[in-house]
């Protein structure tokens, strides 16, 4: 099935939202609201996994049901589906569907990176099998380990966003590495993201091949952006890591445009900072607070 | 629970079983034996998942019955169980177990990199809920992603092999990249790898945070052996991917050990080049075959 370019997908939905937010869906079973826990009591369930998992569906399902207006994606973190075995890999594929029928784009974050079959295998279960629109990938393994998901990209209208600059302290240590050439390696990663997807421009000028470029390097954001003009990037960062709009606005073209960003857990537990309201109306007031102000950060408010 | 050293536990049964094959479990339903196939028809499971799913674990049920003598370790590689969705998750943990429970030691290949806090919910999916001796991971992160592995390895005697040069063709575009200091990008991870596991070596002298070497890059691999004497090797890449046990040798130190060498295809799908016999029979013939040239490579035989 050819669904169009994924790029134009992706920035055709920022326009009809006027919205660059990704709600990223990493479920922590300590800090999901009281009253969905109560709702769940472990002796009604089989296994702690079980219980765990009607949890998260509950509040995922009423997440995805009232931010579809203000979220041009979600994200979901399979990590935090994996913990709960294969309850949790189940809802994984559940969310993936429901998300999609609820009029989100949905970026599996898998950051998978393997040898060729192996890659395969993870592009059928992300891309095919559970559906999702794009994922996140890891390049270390090189050009032949991300072909499968560059296939699907080409031929099925999916997405890729490759780790180039990761939002982390860490990052520095290897991301950073200055090469004989001079650049430093995620510069190298970033015109080798460009490299890859010259097939995949958009009527945007955008590719489908993005790069993950953490929020909180904000000079390194800006040196990227202009690094590879053609390559949308995908934010994490923001919120509880700390960065805030007013740090991502290098990260946007002179269109004021080409890059979504994530938050997590600062939208998923609003409710914890906003006491005296319903857990889903203070997820959707802190996501629309984060419109808003990306929308000016992009110099579009 | 601290259960002692991985380095020492590994090593011990390198000797114990005099052998340093690690059986990667990859299963290709394309390749699963016909008598298997046509054991689990279509008709009698609910979905195509479930059906694969009761193929795979007939298939490695029967592999690990007759292989513990022969191989220290198996391998399951995670992408062929998630293309199966929940069904091939559940079968993943099932297997992890069950190995264990049969003598030998379990290195999860899941390859994950992620920042701190979703690296701890991979770590207690794979480590703590499957029970898994040991992972892999990808190191593009940096040390912080990478802390939740090395707890567990300090604390509670688990191992983690970090990629460090792997055995795709296209490893070399990030991988050997020349960095300013005129080291690749593998030898500076290598080295990173060595520094991580300074407080975890064991009896031995080798520590539980080791690498992945692949074993289809010869020099290399000697060159790394030489670099970081106390760190063990995980090398992938034999057989099916073409390296043989001569290739292998400057992979192990002047004791003739420090390494275990995974072979699957080559071992799960050995019935194919074998006409006439059991398929159990061609896969035990095959790993013994695998552990006598390895023997001998390490100047042991």
């Amino acid at each position: 099935m050819i669904e169009g370019n994924f790029a134009d997908r992706l920035l055709e939905a920022v326009e009809a939202k006027r919205s660059f937010v990704v709600v990223g869906l990493d479920p922590d079973y300590e800090r999901i609201p009281p009253a969905v826990r109560e709702a769940h009591p472990r002796r009604a369930y089989d296994s702690e996994g079980e219980m765990k998992a009607a949890c998260f569906d509950e509040f995922l399902t009423g997440l995805l049901d009232c931010l579809a207006d203000d979220a041009v994606a979600v994200k979901p973190q399979i990590a935090y589906f994996e913990a709960l075995g294969a309850a949790g890999y189940e809802l994984y594929e559940r969310v993936v569907r429901s998300a999609g029928a609820n009029g989100y784009l949905v970026i599996a974050d898998v950051k998978r990176g393997d040898i060729g079959s192996t890659a395969e295998a993870y592009a059928h279960a992300h891309l095919d099998a559970a559906g999702a629109d794009a994922v996140t990938v890891n390049p270390y393994f090189g050009t032949d380990s991300l072909e499968p998901f560059f296939r699907r990209s080409r031929e099925e209208g999916k997405g890729v966003f490759v780790l180039v600059k990761t939002s982390n302290p860490s990052s520095a240590e290897l991301q950073d590495l200055e090469l004989a050439t001079g650049e430093t390696l995620f510069e190298r990663v970033a015109t080798m993201v460009d490299a890859w997807g010259s097939r995949s421009r958009g009527s945007r000028g955008y590719s489908s091949i993005g790069a993950v470029v953490g929020g909180t390097h904000r000079s390194q954001g800006a040196a990227l952006r202009r690094l590879v003009p053609g390559v949308p990037f995908l934010v994490p960062g923001y919120g509880a890591q700390g960065a805030k709009a007013e740090d991502l606005a290098g990260l946007f073209d002179a269109q004021g445009t080409g890059a979504v960003v994530n938050s997590a857990r600062a939208i998923l537990y609003a409710y914890e900072k906003r006491p005296g309201i319903a857990w889903q109306d203070a997820a959707r007031s802190e996501t629309r607070e984060m419109k808003a102000a990306l929308w000016r950060a992009a110099g579009r408010g």
